[in-house]
């Protein structure tokens, strides 16, 4: 067994959040797995300034986390999220001098960059309305589980705005294609769950009564591989993005030689050759 | 309402082309959409020197119209367009020294940069042959409605030449993905349209005596939108293509709240709250 | 005709390889076409220190052929490969120190980085088991032609392992999307060949005893065409991968300009006016 950060330092610098007691949201974690519901219903678990905050703290403080290994998010009551409140949070933005727009434009682009630094695999359960900031969470997050009936649109110029909201000109090309990430961030026009499937928007398609235990499944089973090297994957996608293929390489022989050097490629070196399945603890 | 530029100093940057006489190809606008027809229907459009020419100078000028806020670019006759002219173009540039090829190169190359650059989305209409420079030219518009008999084929070397031609090899993989774009640049074989709408580089088919009219109702209905706003989709989409993650966060960051200081998004705002539908007016 | 190098400068720079003698695997060239066979059949062609040493030297060396103008990838057997041997890797690397395992991680990543700068397409013709480094020199192949039955895995994360490795995290999402290439990065689950094809990993698929077979067919086509500019072709959609439009624009007008300087452009319209079926020689 391998040994661990001296535990003064440990307890400074590693954070336990399975329980973590959230306000603007519901958490839940178990067998390392937390489920994030954006839980308003009522009005289709819109996104407040507050909500916004918590959520960017919460994922900056997930790089730490030494009980969460992925994280399901999923809306309460047949819907992911409308994206940002209208009366509480455009309302109060019409009319405010250019430093404190670029302040909120920025504070909620630092919600995807700690979604996509924190090094857990981020699963989105996609049901109902998937709209706006909400569409772009549900694209922010690496893999998106979502429902036939679910209608996924990035609203923003139904609102006056450019589709370039949280990085949403660089994410979504990657996901789809130039040309119909163009489409949606021009138009503004909702993609049904079929053809989201079909675009690689979606993964996969689940019945809404099924899509969130669906989630937690897949999540599970990344949990019960090599956490550590899951993170590294994560880390590398992120890294790579804008990289030239020899420095992308280059950047891989040193992030996988990182990797094997954990216990849990030996550990998997030793089950296979006792024929057994291996069991990984994230070191 | 917001101020204007000094009259004197906008009669110099900024141009009306809704009225703009073409010499080389057709040009009608109305209602802020403007229809550009390459139109040598007898030989299938192919471009010239001279249309090269002329559809750079456009797309430069359009940077600073006031009163084209879309394009459709499509062929007459049943034809989109066969792309350079073989006697009118391939002959004259057998035996050029080679500056003189680059300056042919690096012009045909202009015309994709000024096209990429102007800020209104541009829809290509693209029905029968869309081949070498005409496919470059669909590829490089934003959005792409196509017909089922039509045929796309990067062509380049089946004339001896390479696929890399006014940005194919850094576009098409965007649009398609990397091992499609790279059978298509490889083999020069022609993409039907099912096919290409299959993989995203059609939005959607159309039948042929209704493509156009759907090119310029798609036209229209982003032109109802907030105007300046799409313009900065279109620039953020651009900027952003080799950017890393965070950085296009923070360019986005920027872009949008610029928009957030425009009078449409204020007035999206009011027309919700007045539950009315809202009227843009790019300002 | 154009000159040649002078005579002792080529045969220094300058390497017949069609008949190259392999040790680690089959190697088989006929009409410009190199047939690249991995032949350990009964293991399912897995890769060792020693053929990964000899694919990077070969390679690299290939460069310079002037006798082999594309290369087929195939496996013995029904199965293409499955990728590092556990016992004869594996095994032998964990323990290693640091060092040791970076200078292995960068050995794999040069046979990637050496198969995408040689100017030769490369096709892999896939059937039955695609696993680990072998899915990874199918993604780092050219084209891809598979079969319903084959099998692509990622399998990394199951040895405990990440994702990155050979560069598959910039590879694989520009192939098939961010969505489609995390879940298999992350999953390590197999793919199908009709989803493959689907996804657009497989450019086509082909019955088990024709692949090999179209593989090469399409290899010879590719040869008969301009080899030169082939090449060229290549090396852009390499050069491009993290290029902005606008300079990926400007080098693609220097590199089709000197294709504009070939023979073989001169050939294909000399051919065009007699309305004769060009010859290419690669001058």
């Amino acid at each position: 067994m391998s040994k661990s950060l001296d535990p003064a330092l440990a307890a400074g610098n590693r954070l336990a959040l399975a329980g973590y007691d959230a306000r603007h949201f519901l958490w839940e974690a178990r067998e390392g797995v937390a489920t994030l519901t954006l839980n308003r219903p009522t009005r289709k678990n819109p996104l407040t300034f507050e909500s916004y905050a918590e959520l960017r703290e919460l994922f900056i403080r997930l790089k730490y986390a030494t009980d969460v290994h992925a994280v399901v998010i999923t809306g309460a009551g047949d819907n992911f999220c409308s994206g940002g409140d209208v009366h509480e949070i455009i309302g109060p933005l019409v009319d405010l001098p250019a430093p404190e727009l670029l302040m909120f434009t920025r504070m909620t682009g630092e919600v995807v960059k700690a979604l996509r630094a924190c090094p857990q695999p981020v699963i989105a359960a996609v049901d109902g309305v998937c709209a706006g900031a909400g569409a772009i969470i549900a694209m922010a997050s690496d893999l998106r589980l979502g429902t036939a009936r679910s209608k996924t649109a990035f609203l923003f110029n139904r609102v006056g705005l450019a589709g370039c909201d949280m990085g949403a000109c660089a994410l979504l090309p990657r996901l789809i294609g130039q040309g119909r990430a163009s489409e949606l961030l021009f138009t503004g026009r909702s993609l049904g769950g079929e053809e989201a499937e079909r675009w690689g928007f979606f993964n996969r398609l689940a019945a809404p009564d099924a899509l969130l235990a669906e989630a937690q499944a897949l999540a599970r089973e990344l949990v019960r591989g090599p956490t550590f090297a899951n993170g590294m994957t994560k880390t590398m996608l992120h890294q790579e993005w804008s990289m030239g293929i020899d420095q992308a390489i280059e950047a891989e022989a040193q992030a996988q030689a990182l990797c094997m050097a954990t216990q849990d490629f030996k550990r998997a070196y030793e089950a296979f050759v006792a024929r057994e399945k291996p069991v990984f603890r994230g070191d």
